[in-house]
């Protein structure tokens, strides 16, 4: 295993992709200790909640009091999500936030029009837009994120042409406009991924822009979240969005029989990363912690694995001892 | 991910696992059930029940009467699991059982001692009566196991080594008694088990024993079983045991904060071979339907994913549609 990262970067989706999703609403002060303890973990980009409209998600209408709350650690991002122009500009008056340019697409036209109401062409339009209110605003560009990069539940099979010929497009925007972009995720929104497409996009994706940070946000839909990791790694990928304690998936409100799983768990990828020698600047047993107490906030046993088994630290310094 | 095996072969654990783990007894009507939607799937070896004491596993009392009741599919093995000789002999008493020749090794002398209350030497020891019982009976050998050949709880760190040990002196006794032995699984028992761990350890036996099958007995205790399954494609690994709805977690007794995840789950993998192009001869949208089936019979949420999902067939086929 010897061409895997050397580090590797998790950006903690859990608050934002945790409450979202729940029909209940949960204290603030829960919602912020949970934050506030991710904070201390190690964990350096955490995103927090989203610029959306409230009366669809109404668990997301007291960000800006959220964001207030938190007690901030210097070096932590707190970072926001929005899907239109309407959300940044909330974004950009709420105190507290940390605004990162951010780029949507789509790789399935009927996935975009669900969810952005527009085409995978008009939502590549609107993203010049947004490129020119984050350049008024003076953020900086941060990442571009391609939506059902994999696979969507109504369109179906996306080639891989669907990625490149994004990823073809927004390169030339940015050499036009003489714009660097860090990142470039590529999203398994509906758990269609699998190993060997991770690492045929990732190699695509290499080919047109083969100095961008490639990042992916996955999701344990089907089991294969950590398989999926695994290729990732194996690719050179050193970048990924992940839920701690797996929070995100939907116990109500699955595709097909009833229940849904969420993004890849933080704590459980993390070990993952560790066992195989790669350093990610996390306290696992901290994040474990952390993990634990969304339980508690959420109320239901979540879908981490580590955090119910225990970290091997313990273990093995249990197994020194005895031996000593 | 052009190394991988054409096609692998799954050992269903799921009916066995489950329903010793649990405090509660379920009805003979239900596991019989189970089996037999478990045998319409294309799965070929089905681990029933164990021959264990039924003072101490209350749920495996009647497996006599579990074994009898069964309506069994040709091609299909119908096997059941001993951990001393008292228990190979009431399997061999029980009408349909498949007997199947295994021999048991520990890797960790600490596991042993709790898990068979005698040294880890001691057991290789017995595994030479084994051999001859197997003999008398005109049992052939089927396959040895390693247990906790990735860690120990209770010992901590398994060096390679102690498995590579194993492995030659079962080398030299084959070969002592001219034996062939089919398959040599390595069960990681506890959890400790990761990518690169997996890959060195199958490199390690292959080195000693170059025709064996090497197979890989998983446990997704920490989240890492579907990474672990994937290590071991790429190794070149073609069989795994794997319980259906990832039964065999144990949600009442953890070995540190209240619950364990069980074995990998059939079903997710399955779909990980499928999705990577590998043949398992199985059907995968029955296998979700008997998933389906045993969390009706447990009763409560199993650990799988795509049961919980569903597949992507029909929405592929959904997606074929619409287009058309």
């Amino acid at each position: 295993m010897g061409d895997l990262p050397k580090r590797v970067e998790f950006h903690e989706e859990g608050p934002r992709e945790g409450f979202q999703i729940e029909k209940k609403l949960y204290p603030l002060a829960d919602r912020v200790a949970l934050v506030e303890a991710l904070a201390e973990t190690g964990l350096a980009h955490i995103q927090v909640a989203s610029f959306v409209n409230p009366k669809k998600v109404p668990a997301m209408a007291d960000v800006g009091a959220f964001f207030a709350a938190i007690k901030k650690k210097p070096g932590v991002h707190y970072t926001g999500l929005w899907l239109n122009e309407q959300g940044f500009l909330r974004a950009k008056q709420t105190p507290g936030v940390d605004l990162q340019g951010k780029l949507s697409y789509y790789a399935s036209d009927r996935f975009a029009m669900m969810n952005n109401n527009c085409s995978a062409d008009e939502m590549r339009e609107r993203s010049l837009r947004w490129l020119d209110l984050y350049q008024e605003a003076g953020v900086a560009l941060e990442s571009a994120l391609i939506m059902v990069a994999f696979g969507c539940n109504l369109q179906g099979e996306v080639p891989v042409s669907a990625v490149t010929d994004i990823v073809r497009w927004l390169d030339g925007v940015l050499k036009q406009r003489n714009l660097t972009l860090p990142n470039l995720y590529l999203a398994d929104t509906v758990g269609w991924a699998n190993p060997d497409a991770i690492k045929r996009r990732v190699a695509a994706v290499r080919e047109i822009m083969p100095t961008v940070r490639i990042g992916l946000h996955l999701h344990d839909t089907r089991g294969l979240g950590g398989a999926n990791v695994l290729a990732g790694l194996e690719a050179g990928v050193d970048l990924f969005d992940s839920s701690v304690a797996g929070l995100g998936g939907c116990p109500f409100c699955g595709n097909d029989h009833g229940t849904a799983a969420g993004n890849i768990c933080t704590e459980d990828m993390v070990f993952l990363c560790h066992e195989l020698g790669i350093e990610t600047g996390i306290d696992l047993d901290k994040l474990i912690e952390a993990s634990r107490m969304a339980e508690r906030i959420i109320g239901r046993t979540l879908t981490g694995k580590i955090m119910h088994a225990g970290s091997l630290a313990r273990l093995r310094a249990g197994a020194r001892q005895a031996a000593e």
